[in-house]
């Protein structure tokens, strides 16, 4: 049965990639600030990089701040991405980074807009809620969704970081519940990688499960120590987010295949090493 | 100076009232399930309820299930409702549903769309990413924030409950964080009033702060016991959410003059005994 991660993994095998191109188009990186802009702006990052990309993840934030226009223009990315997947022959998955959490026929209004509506295969989600808020978006397991366990800022400490009364932070009793509710195998995790230790952590209590890495810029010194962290086994199970940095970078697309090629690099190393 | 706050609590004075009107346009209770049946339905519901309301809170989900056209009808919603204030000659406030949580500039972004562009007063919010996650909605203090500290649903035991270390449950941890983070008088707690004593324990620890209370059934029973337990020393202090009760009833406005009646006696008879 193909669920949302053997369809990711097909997509990682055929491009040899774990980058996960974030699609943020926010106000300064763009030419005036209107839904017009941001379309371009992601049109543009997509066709250059979507050789390189795993899965693309469009930002709900910054197309909602256009309004419906805003709405409108996040449909069109969805289309595009689904163009250069058939142009490329291998299907690109598509995450919308909404982190969103409610509950009852709220949470299913939430679902039916992401998989339904506009048609993308995996949405992050905030656990805050518990169990019932996440059911509506796992019900069909060819439908996806990443938890938020430890995210990259700086406030991630406030809660998240909390000890229990059974000496589990916060985050790491998120990632165990997580697996007791991956009865579909359509359950990964949000995990910063601004701190090698926290991926090495979650890895522990999560041998198995996919992870979006965030928050790594794009020095190779903290490329390396969070691959080495976060990587399964078998050397996949972690997708590595870029944003600004390719966005940013002369030419998205080269910057994209660097990238590639260097996380390719230390994969190699590391499996060599184990 | 005017904070979030010392309006609701004008407004709360203007109507006698302590109700917050749950705008959701769910599928179920539309004639068809599209972006003008959802405003139909939420503009009826203003119209009738507004001279009881204390105030309107738009679900996001309902709208954002019909994409560009659904954004579009959410704004409309709003100009409604402030046509209606404007009639009535007492401002409602609107707290958008929409439980946010994301960071940095993605944060910005919704706070942007919601208090600018949208032009509501106030929004729900998680917290599990922590203050920074918060910061970008409390700038101003005419700006309001409703943060999820525990709410109704039956996995909110999940997370919300956990014992940590020092005793506290997570959700009265939130509590207090939020207290602390409340420089500006404007960060208020959404508390499920399933069971009075989470109430009683969390207005324990946060004595002053405004609440929004839901998950009240409307049999005066399960009133009652949540007022007891939720409003602060000056009779105010909680709004209880109404949504289906309200909106289903044959008249929706007989309904909310006749819930802001019983809730005025139970008030009453509260300060009495005080």
């Amino acid at each position: 049965m193909e669920t949302f991660f053997s369809f990711l993994e097909k997509r990682v095998d055929d491009c040899s990639s774990l980058i996960c191109i974030g699609l943020d188009p926010h106000i300064p990186d763009l030419k005036e600030p209107s839904a017009a802009a941001a379309l371009d702006f992601c049109l543009n990052l997509v066709k250059q990089t979507a050789p390189y990309a795993a899965a693309f993840k469009p930002n709900a934030a910054f197309f909602e701040v256009f309004g419906a226009e805003g709405w409108t223009a996040l449909k069109k990315v969805i289309e595009a991405i689904n163009e250069e997947s058939n142009r490329l022959g291998s299907r690109i998955p598509i995450i919308l980074d909404a982190k969103r959490g409610d509950i009852a026929s709220t949470a299913e209004a939430y679902a039916q807009s992401a998989f339904e509506n506009l048609g993308v295969d995996c949405i992050t989600l905030n656990p805050y809620l518990g169990k019932d808020s996440i059911e509506p978006f796992i019900q069909d397991p060819e439908k996806g969704v990443f938890l938020l366990c430890k995210t990259s800022n700086p406030g991630a400490s406030d809660l998240q970081d909390l000890v229990l009364e059974s000496g589990d932070p916060l985050h790491i009793y998120v990632a165990k519940l997580a697996q007791t509710w991956n009865t579909k195998n359509n359950i990964g995790l949000v995990v910063g990688a601004t701190y090698p230790e926290t991926l090495t952590r979650v890895r522990e209590v999560a041998p198995d499960l996919w992870f979006i890495a965030s928050g790594i810029g794009m020095q190779g010194g903290e490329l390396e120590p969070a691959l080495k962290s976060g990587l399964r086994r078998d050397g996949k199970g972690m997708l590595i987010n870029v944003s600004r940095s390719v966005a940013r970078a002369q030419k998205p697309g080269v910057a994209a295949a660097e990238l590639r090629d260097l996380i390719l690099e230390i994969q190699g190393s590391i499996i060599v090493n184990r």
